[in-house]
């Protein structure tokens, strides 16, 4: 058994901003090797489209390629999987995409338009992304409902086609994978990943066609490669680790509580779990719940890591400075354990998803309750969204003006543009002001 | 009078898709010594804080800054500037100004809920970034215009603050652009520009704030310097240069349809301007037309280099060839000069901006009509959308089991969650199965 720690904050002391500062610091390496290894990887894929990718793959992932359809999988290749898979795994990946596909569907926007008195009509149309690619993790971090999570919101929108590609190192490959990949709808899968599979999406090359947005999590290689595409391609935000922040009044289970901050602090070693409750008691019979329940989790060692490095108890005042010391993290995951949770919502001003309630467990959300996981990390809920329908949706404005509207806002118009010494654009609008008056 | 020439181009030939490609061609340059000097100035704001927004402001805009509080202006300062400006110009801003919030007003999301048989509730809360940046260019290119579009989908959005930043080479500032953000809601101007403008909004310093997100253009080096800090604050997208594509049946005045083009080309050398007809005696009538108008026109050198350059009079079969040229090029700006124009919108299926009929010039909505004028420039349209509110509100995901609701989701969870190997997960979500069955 690993020793066992966590941090201990109390937000009433003088120093609790600054020790919430040093919990909280995490900074995504910027790697100027990584850099430039990646540079090089765009630039080769680019020039020499699949026989670069092929080159890099048999490197990175010790495979033995020959040509380009070797790592190509289609539909029945992936319906094949599903029918390899055991019941149980294959119904429950079942109803959790249907549940998603569900609640996705909720987010459709629907294009608009409104006439005003003078006939001049004003509105935006909305439509889908025609291809997209979505990156999945191989080995270990291959997780079937990452895929459900980024395919089915492209599929609701209406996107076309939809690209995945997974890497298959030592060609190993994940049946659960493929299944999901078949359920959400993927179109095509490539077995090839890191920076050579990203610049492959963005460019396209012989097998590979080009797609308009990469979305979905992958190694440093992998985001640094996104960011290098980004503006060639759209992107999705690049993850930090997952982190979850209770809010309890100390009414809940402690072992309840406990084993939702050991999930994710089984995630990964820098994941953080942070739990806030008025209830001094209640800290300590947690504290003492992690230990015990920790002991036989498999993954003890990485969770005992990242409790001690960056898990914390903090006691507060009351549930709403718990939620002012919320909004301050904007946590990718907030759970709110407490009774009428709800009456918190208008409070809560940044956060990727809240769990309201002592039966929301964050794991569902992982799984299958109908919302995405993929949520903006390390405090990026200040500015970004859950990934949804809306991030393979994008819009067009209209603007139809009748002879009446063009007099009108062409006066207005070239005032400005004259403004700004544009005569080009004052001229333009002048044109259709001769027409109806003066 | 400048040489005039421009590119004509014919739909129906056989290497028409391979010269659209060498017209398109267009790649944002990744200048190495530029990021060097971006990466320099981000880290030197980043750890000295005004000290060095000081230092570099007096470098490069050859000012005598001593302390922070002389780049800092006030509502007050704003309110002044705009008493200081003519007349007419005020009321067209102002006119401007309220058609453009009254079109984003239509673009705000609200927050939904939906309640399951079981109790479960689902949703999505919608909130406002809390302070946001807004980069506007120093001399020849500070268009108040520009100020407008980006203040107002932030203020209607519901940003608590509006900061914006704009250089003052050699201490001159356009009391036009200080009168754009009176009348645009702006809070706190800062008479800063370049990369140490985007570093003091990304990282914050004694006077400026850290703000969520920087929107507004720049050149190379606030582009690099905003592509830098992408992650640690939102970014919008980098803007490319600007371009038209008309399509025209042949009986727009042709005057009106080269000014049109014209409009573009006078914007930047690089700037780009297209027009699809299935008339080829209409493109010879525009030719001429682009010839005659161009002889007066104040930026005549600018728009005669960039049609040289860049424009083309493409002949096409009709209207429907036409449309999926314009697909393939997603445009910025796309005027449909046609008789029933709105009958072509649902084929539409990538453009920034579309101009329907013959009265709508593409410079109205520059200035006035509602709409956003940035826009998504050089093929982006194929995946991102006009600026809008949408870009200043954030999304948090709302799940809040019942009793029964956890049990059967925490089933479903914990099947998926042990293929995943992820143990704290399935018993997390256990849980609360053990409560309420078996």
């Amino acid at each position: 058994m690993s020793d066992f720690s966590i941090r201990r904050l109390d937000a009433g002391t003088a120093d609790f901003s600054s020790e919430l500062d040093t919990l909280l610091a995490w900074e995504s390496v910027a790697d100027t090797r990584v850099e430039a290894t990646v540079a090089d990887i765009l630039r080769e894929v680019k020039a020499r489209g699949d026989a670069a990718v092929i080159e890099y793959t048999n490197r990175f992932d010790r495979r033995e390629l020959q040509q380009a359809q070797e790592f190509c999988l289609q539909r029945e290749d992936l319906k094949a999987a599903l029918e390899r898979i055991p019941a149980d795994k294959r119904s429950a990946l079942e109803a959790a995409a249907e549940r998603v596909r569900s609640y996705h569907e909720h987010q459709l926007q629907a294009s608009w338009q409104y006439q005003e008195a003078d006939g001049t009509v004003l509105g935006q149309q909305i439509t889908a992304m025609e291809r997209v690619g979505i990156y999945v993790p191989g080995g270990k971090a291959s997780y079937p409902s990452s895929v459900l999570m980024n395919a089915i919101p492209a599929r609701v929108a209406g996107v076309d086609e939809i690209l995945m590609v997974v890497p298959a190192p030592d060609n190993q490959l994940s049946d659960l994978v493929l299944a999901a990949a078949a359920i959400a709808g993927v179109d095509k899968v490539f077995t090839i990943g890191g920076a050579q599979a990203v610049a492959a999406l963005a460019y396209g090359t012989e097998a590979v066609a080009r797609v308009d947005k990469i979305v979905g999590p992958g190694n440093i290689f992998v985001a640094s490669a996104k960011r290098a595409v980004f503006g060639q391609v759209a992107i999705d935000m690049i993850a930090g680790p997952s982190e979850i922040l209770v809010i309890c009044d100390g009414e809940t289970d402690p072992d309840w509580i406990a084993m939702d901050l050991l999930s994710q602090a089984e995630h990964d070693e820098q994941a953080q779990s942070i739990l806030l409750s008025p209830d001094a008691g209640f800290l300590n019979a947690v504290e003492q719940s992690l230990q015990k329940l920790l002991a036989d989790l498999p993954r003890e060692e990485i969770a005992s890591r990242s409790l001690a490095d960056r898990g914390a108890l903090i006691l507060v005042r009351d549930i709403e400075q718990a939620i002012e010391v919320s909004n301050r993290i904007a946590p990718e995951h907030l759970e709110v354990s407490v009774d009428t949770p709800e009456q918190y919502l208008p409070k809560i001003r940044h956060a990727g998803a809240i769990f309201l309630g002592r039966y929301t467990a964050e794991a569902l959300g992982d799984y299958c309750a109908g919302p995405n996981h993929v949520l903006p990390t390390s405090g990026t809920a200040r500015f970004s969204s859950p990934l949804g329908v809306y991030d393979f949706q994008k819009r067009s404005s209209i603007i139809f003006c009748s002879p009446q509207g063009a007099d009108t806002l062409g006066r207005v118009a070239a005032t400005l543009a004259k403004g700004e010494g544009l005569d080009a654009h004052a001229r333009s609008a002048e044109y259709r002001v001769r027409e109806t008056s003066d």
